[in-house]
């Protein structure tokens, strides 16, 4: 078997730790940047990471600035922000060979199934990362801590492939779990991060204090199971006693930041469409209603309007 | 028919206002104030009125500041904010005689019922002021502009004194309009104040900028919805045509800072509990589930918890 071919879209805080660690796995990685390109050829790619840290010259680095100059590729990363995604039509159709694995390494729902439909693929995989990594200068990536990620698939014939880059990973030294239906994955995760983005980021506040307020415990509760019925309607079964056990982790977790306050907080588009809009309409379509969901998303909506119109 | 003695409990922006119209028009009125009034005792009580400005001299008001030192009242008007209401018993009990109106002039509802109830009164009317009045100093009302008061009764037995209260007020060139069942014109204040006190309160922002986002439009929309269930279940019939009218004013308004907002910027407390919980469960009592209230609500809760841990 000839070796394989990875390319990551979108160079950041994920995309480039994870494909800084399948290059130094010994892997042909080949990396899309925006505004860093220019940095990176000069300079190369530098990961600081809590397990070591890791660079890739200016020579070794397979940087481009545009998908159509790439190698068509076997997986390909995408690891932009959905609010990047009316891009990806765009940036992945060069890639694509008959049998390549996209993986969505992107947080909430929906876009395995709409890559999926865009190119005809028959399968699509996602990626869930529980990492805390940050971009701190141009081609310049600090991971400060975790880094296993839960992949799963869109599409029944995607589990081989799956379990083929699940080995890519583990054997770089990436944690890895499998969830074979990344549907299951995704609304488990948004069990936690619709209630607790939306309403730090709307009364900009840290977790402790949104738990520190029993109405506002009440609310993320309702949230959640708001949720777990929508998760119903694609046969994803998400128990009772896993929003018990959230919300008790979460009563014990340090004060954190949520991801989309921080986006708030840096003027930063909000990642609404994937982890809101996607979401409600997944519920309705099979007869869920999501009134306190729908009335957060609304409320994000205002918010993000602000935002966009300032960057604009 | 000896004169008419009345009461006001908290004089205020409204309770002053009013009050002094009354004087004006040679009523027998009696003011408690509480940190006015050793200003009040030495200076006196001043009006400036865009229908004409009026004082009372300190020789000539009837100031107190304790209830117990009035005289019993025909007429008492309570102008306190309703965070001040649990206050109430000790303030009206020594001012009762056995046909005294008690009129509240106040946002929200429930409260009269709450009267009726704690005194075994067999009616207790209500007021809502349309007016746009300050005070600016103390003992200094500036009252801007309206006056319009919407005035109606908890109980069957109370149209004759609460016609008779009219006929005061317009003879103090008061406008007045009669809503008998003073229910239904509470409600009908709801379906606006529930929607735009809060997104406002909880997003920060003017009327304008709310109705300028089509997402915030239709939240307001469907918690007004929500109010027009809530009192169809106490017999108040809202048409769903003044919610339409509602919103079309509203969009047509200069932007308006809501009384909520302006607590939440001036640190006082918000009337969360005449204004939301009353209202959720009033509809709750009678099989209406309120969802986008409650979560707004319960948002609120936690903006004003932080007020009221900033306050003490």
């Amino acid at each position: 078997m000839s070796k394989k071919v990875f390319a990551v879209i979108g160079t950041g805080a994920i995309g480039g730790y994870y494909g800084a660690r399948l290059h130094h796995g010994g892997h042909d990685v080949h990396f899309l940047f925006n505004s860093d390109y220019q940095h990176v050829i000069n300079n190369g790619l530098k990961v600081d990471s809590h397990y070591g840290d890791y660079s890739i010259t200016a020579n070794d680095i397979n940087a481009y600035e545009k998908s159509a100059d790439m190698p068509k590729a076997d997986v390909i990363l995408v690891a932009l922000k959905t609010t990047q995604n009316h891009l990806l039509e765009a940036l992945i159709r060069p890639l694509l060979k008959p049998d390549t694995l996209v993986m969505l390494l992107q947080n909430g729902i929906g876009a395995e199934q709409e890559v999926a439909e865009a190119f005809n693929l028959p399968y699509v995989g996602g990626g869930l990362c529980f990492i805390c990594s940050n971009k701190v200068a141009p081609g310049h990536i600090d991971h400060i801590d975790y880094g296993r990620i839960t992949i799963g698939v869109y599409g029944e014939d995607g589990i081989a492939p799956l379990e083929s880059f699940a080995k890519d990973l583990t054997g770089c030294s990436v944690e890895v779990d499998i969830d074979p239906k990344i549907m299951d994955a995704r609304w488990k995760k948004l069990l936690w991060n619709v209630p607790f983005n939306g309403l730090s980021t709307v009364l900009d506040s840290d977790t402790a204090q949104i738990m520190d307020c029993q109405e506002l415990v009440n609310l993320s509760k309702d949230i959640m199971m708001e949720v777990q019925q929508a998760a119903q309607t694609t046969d994803t079964e998400i128990p009772t006693s896993l929003i018990d056990t959230m919300l008790g982790n979460t009563a014990k977790m340090k004060p954190y930041l949520t991801s989309m306050l921080l986006d708030r907080r840096n003027g930063r588009e909000l990642e609404l469409q994937y982890m809101y809009k996607n979401a409600i309409e997944l519920g309705a379509k099979g007869g869920v209603s999501m009134p306190k969901t729908t009335a957060l998303y609304e409320q994000l909506c205002f918010i993000n309007k602000r935002i966009v119109s300032t960057v604009q």
